[in-house]
């Protein structure tokens, strides 16, 4: 782990600071986490931190998306904290059936560990919105995880059907996947509906 | 410009949220533009979407240490906006004072063209937040801005004095630079200072 410079700040709690500092130092590796997902461009794999970053602005951008009284700043606050955890479970596929078996494990110890770097009450509050976010019980989870499913099917369509075409991904598959994303959001759902007919005109599914 | 697919959604006016995809869409590219800093591992150049990421939760992480009344909620927008106008006028290194001449100049053109994609109401929206984030005024402003300056310290630290050796910064350059940083936050700004003490220790500085 990387350890932070020695703080000697005065007028702060420099145990507590150091403490923060482990954890922000830490969860940079999340920039070295790569998706399965190219870029837009289809230059490269897209990472988890530049993700949450486009996951965290999409989501504001659809926010009039949301079924109503959803709370936007909520749902961001999911979208960066969402997938920390794979600085140490790494990203798993969500059509790789045998990686998704003890993805729930790796990441529970993934969660146990990284999120204890910070101060007790902050690593309760990061844990309590992890736990929310992949619980999907409240609209707020719900809308988040919706946006992070449409996301590669975006990116997708846009480098001629990226992982689909990649892995042999049928459109039953990609179907079955983006029920989610309707659960969230009801415009967005519609929205990926469509972009999985044109898709399949497309032929960039399996057969 | 890189077009979305046709929408075809059913209960969505379409050529709003076709707006709205074309900005989502071309703001994917942010995660194209290099910054001069190192990750902390120092294994290659930072780009300005996974920044954003890092600096919209680390934001959070320091919350305590913005002035008492700082909306963080309004904090973590600033910052997920604050760098999309460098898709078109590329990341200014502020140790390059050429380039920071003209450098206002090329950011509002890049906010004219790239905030415009989105739908009226949006595109004003977002355009408030980037010129709050640049007037740093607000205290949120000023908080953001805070922690996107010691950010890149945190990680020349981190690599050996990375940007600072490679470019033969002095230590009174980064001193002028760290004002910004005790502006928005007293605590950031003492660890700032301590900061800046050991990397002299270490050799960091030019001259």
């Amino acid at each position: 782990m990387t350890q932070p410079a020695p703080v000697h700040a005065s007028g702060v709690d420099n145990d507590r600071l150091s403490a923060q500092l482990r954890f922000v130092l830490e969860t940079d590796k999340l920039k070295r986490i790569l998706r399965r997902n190219l870029l837009v461009d289809g230059s490269r794999r897209e990472n988890d931190a530049e993700h949450s970053w486009h996951l965290a602005l999409t989501a504001r951008v659809f926010a009039e998306y949301a079924p109503e009284g959803t709370d936007i700043d909520r749902v961001t606050e999911l979208l960066l904290v969402h997938d920390i955890v794979e600085i140490d479970a790494g990203d798993t596929f969500i059509y790789d059936s045998a990686a998704v078996q003890d993805q729930v494990e790796r990441e529970r110890l993934a969660a146990d560990r990284i999120f204890a770097l910070l101060p007790a009450d902050q690593a309760e509050r990061v844990r309590t919105l992890w736990d929310e976010f992949e619980a999907r019980e409240t609209p707020e989870a719900r809308f988040a995880k919706a946006v992070d499913r449409l996301a590669p099917m975006l990116a997708n369509w846009h480098t001629d059907g990226g992982t689909w075409v990649q892995l042999g991904v049928s459109k039953g598959q990609v179907l079955e996947k983006v029920k989610i994303i309707a659960e969230g959001s009801q415009a967005l759902g519609a929205y990926a509906a469509s972009l999985i007919e044109d898709s399949e005109r497309r032929g960039y599914f399996a057969g």
